[in-house]
């Protein structure tokens, strides 16, 4: 047996044995993870100094890029210290288990239950940043599943260190120590995707090409996310000072995140009257515009003193491109609809948002927009799963399946349905039917199941 | 652009414009189908006749099997007017869409809403059984999806004119004629897994190896179920008669469904006493019993009229097999513990029953077997959308993914955040934070969205 199929069966097993578990225990475990690091602090910090010492080498010889390498180190700001908070935040989560979402009676005693319930083992693939390790770990833990890790390989001398620590953590609690595995290379991932007798959800964590590299190289469901091409529209009726405050807001508070505003379309009629002062705010938030004709040239006669090297002409390219940095597509557009049809076919079905005073014009968006958030006069920076009131995420789906936007603990559970028969001869299918028994299909107001 | 990829396009066309249409065009338009069936009933028994003859004298060259000839059949007892009836059911069904399953004030005036929707264009690809045209196409208009389907090669005949039937009945109503399409080649199905772009999900109907070789194939999300190896356990504590019924009820209602047992497991504490009636109720059932040891020899010396040819012991596969006719595979174990066991590395997660009269055995059984059903003295049969209370079926997912279980139309549909800001200067993210405005995240109570 190869050792990933090890790796996945002590997956497996470990997540079976933990079903009668209670989540009291998890969150005991999650207490015993946190003292562990902590008391593992010096040692961890010593090894992720290594790991920075390698990539700075790396930087020098251009190989790597300074952006990676600030990830990669922990010791940096309050890192450490909000990776240990961030535990016990999720620790004081209410359990996402054992809900009951669907109850009937379907015969005098006969008793349906549908109740929430861990998905299994998850396999999780990530780059760079090592305190991934512990925030997966975290989920998994809270939520009842097992899961399998794999860090980016410049942080392996750090992520061994933050295993041992999660391993002797699950140790001191009645979670086997498997609970929780990491991998170190990309073999055992290739091997690991084939597995889909022991592993139940692929959860990528990082570019574009990593998520779809794993979607081409699997039978087992993935839950990611692809890109963030999120678009404000500004509508015939926009309010200007909203058109500004949320187009400003969605490009430059964040640009590097997926739910930052990639694209700005105008609404044809608002050219010479809001577009110029939104042009002016983003212009003066050192915002790079790209523009079609129509936007450039209403610009150009509205002032003189455009600074140059802030705006030019888009190609077709620049409307699917995700800057991730202070540039922004702009694209006029005669209607709502036909800024519904261009939404629909450029964006990445993540969130999008209209600036409109018309209710209708609003509620048309919010329906015709096939994306995960559709946003009315508010920035699309809000799609996050701390902001809806999830309490943590697990990352964002542009997926359809499953999990859709912002991903809280719900995301990591599934559901399974439980049936008790209290009836004297018990329950038989053959007792129903025509002239016989007939289903009763009574609904039962029930939260948590009662056998 | 190959053919495919137009029907793929046009498919999310479809979908996107009919986003605005209201939920009550679409029971026109299964009212408008179900009437152009109806008055095209003898064009299309016609075309089923020849579908039926042709599949006859495949039969008779050794080529096809009986079963398959049978499914084919639309004119056989009342499968014409069952499949009417059909639509007219899950028309009169409540809309899955525009349900609000989370809605929170995030602050004043800024209101947050996750609404079910539609998932978008499905790929349904399904064997030999004509009126599963309709039936797809029935719950994918009703549930707000897109279709395209791909039938047996058998039945085309048949399914070129059910389709055309659809059509024209959607051509009554603002919905868009391509919403549903059907294709014929294999070829076109190959080129379709390949569209992530346009197809949202892919549901195979039929044999396991259909569900494998798509899962093999595809990054689009596959809701399928791979096999039903459903079990009924006889604990220590069974009570006699409900071992007799269930396990007879659950092996002989309709041995070839994918929710009738394959396996049974006996507490070996019951072997010579509650065994040996389960037993003699199977074999007066006409059943086949592959035995183990120990309840081979049980059964050898609690009786000495044994039909020999009913009884044999079993190989290792036998408890792999999804036998689908009158035979079940017989298993001794010494504890709950260890049946669970069994039925976690043995069955498929499909549906599995205990006989107990435990109370803490239930609940364990029910906790610790990690199947999509878990039921107590009652039949494994009865894992059904229809005997659930769903009112229609689209399927039994063993996945674990979006949907589990029986799956009624809410598996057909996916979730949206829509937001909208009620504020004077509509809402961004750079007014929160540390010394900023805090979040309010304070329940909404609403059943469907406001805006």
């Amino acid at each position: 047996m190869s050792s990933a199929e090890e790796i996945a069966r002590a997956a497996k097993s470990a997540f079976e044995k933990s079903q009668l578990v209670p989540g009291s225990e998890r969150v005991n475990a999650l207490h015993a993870i946190r003292r562990e690091l902590e008391s593992q602090k010096d040692e961890i910090l010593a090894a992720n100094a290594e790991d920075v010492k390698a990539a700075q080498a790396e930087v020098s010889a251009g190989r790597m890029d300074d952006a990676m390498l600030k990830r990669l180190d922990l010791a940096r700001g309050d890192k450490w210290d909000s990776m240990l908070q961030g535990i016990l935040d999720v620790a004081a989560l209410p359990d996402p288990n054992g809900k009951v979402t669907y109850a009937s009676e379907l015969d005098d005693g006969l008793e349906l239950y549908r109740v929430s319930c861990p998905i299994g083992v998850l396999l999780v693939v990530f780059e760079a940043r090592p305190e991934v390790v512990v925030n997966i770990a975290t989920l998994a833990i809270k939520s009842g599943n097992a899961a399998i890790l794999k860090g980016g390989k410049e942080s392996n001398r750090t992520t061994v260190l933050l295993s041992k620590a999660i391993s002797a953590g699950l140790s001191q609690t009645q979670l086997p120590a498997t609970y929780i595995q990491t991998i170190q290379t990309r073999a055992e991932v290739s091997s690991l995707l084939d597995m889909d007798r022991y592993i139940d959800l692929v959860i990528p964590r990082g570019s574009n090409s990593l998520v779809r590299n794993i979607q081409n190289n699997t039978r087992i469901p993935v839950m990611g996310h692809a890109d963030g091409l999120c678009s404000v529209f500004i509508d015939e009726s926009a309010d200007l000072d909203k058109a500004v405050r949320v187009a400003v807001d969605a490009k430059i508070d964040y640009p590097s995140a997926c739910n930052a505003a990639e694209t700005l379309i105008i609404h044809e009629k608002v050219l010479t009257t809001v577009w110029p002062k939104v042009a002016e705010g983003l212009l003066g938030a050192k915002v790079r515009l790209l523009c079609d004709e129509p936007s450039l040239s209403a610009l150009k006669s509205s002032s003189s003193s455009i600074p140059e090297n802030q705006v030019s002409l888009a190609d077709d390219a620049a409307y699917t491109t995700e800057h991730l940095s202070l540039t922004i597509s702009v694209k006029t557009l005669p209607n709502l609809q036909s800024a519904i049809e261009w939404i629909n076919s450029h964006s990445s079905h993540h969130t999008d948002s209209i600036v409109t005073e018309s209710d209708e014009n609003a509620s048309i968006f919010c329906r015709g927009v096939d994306s995960a958030g559709t946003f009315v006069n508010a920035s699309t920076r809000f799609a996050d799963g701390f902001r809806y009131g999830f309490g943590t995420e697990v990352g964002i789906s542009t997926g359809r399946i499953h999990a859709r936007g912002p991903v809280g603990l719900e995301g990591l559970v599934t559901y399974k349905y439980m049936m008790k028969s209290k009836a004297e001869k018990g329950h038989i299918v053959g007792d129903f039917g025509t002239g016989k028994k007939q289903y009763k299909h009574a609904p039962i107001s029930a939260t948590s199941v009662p056998f």
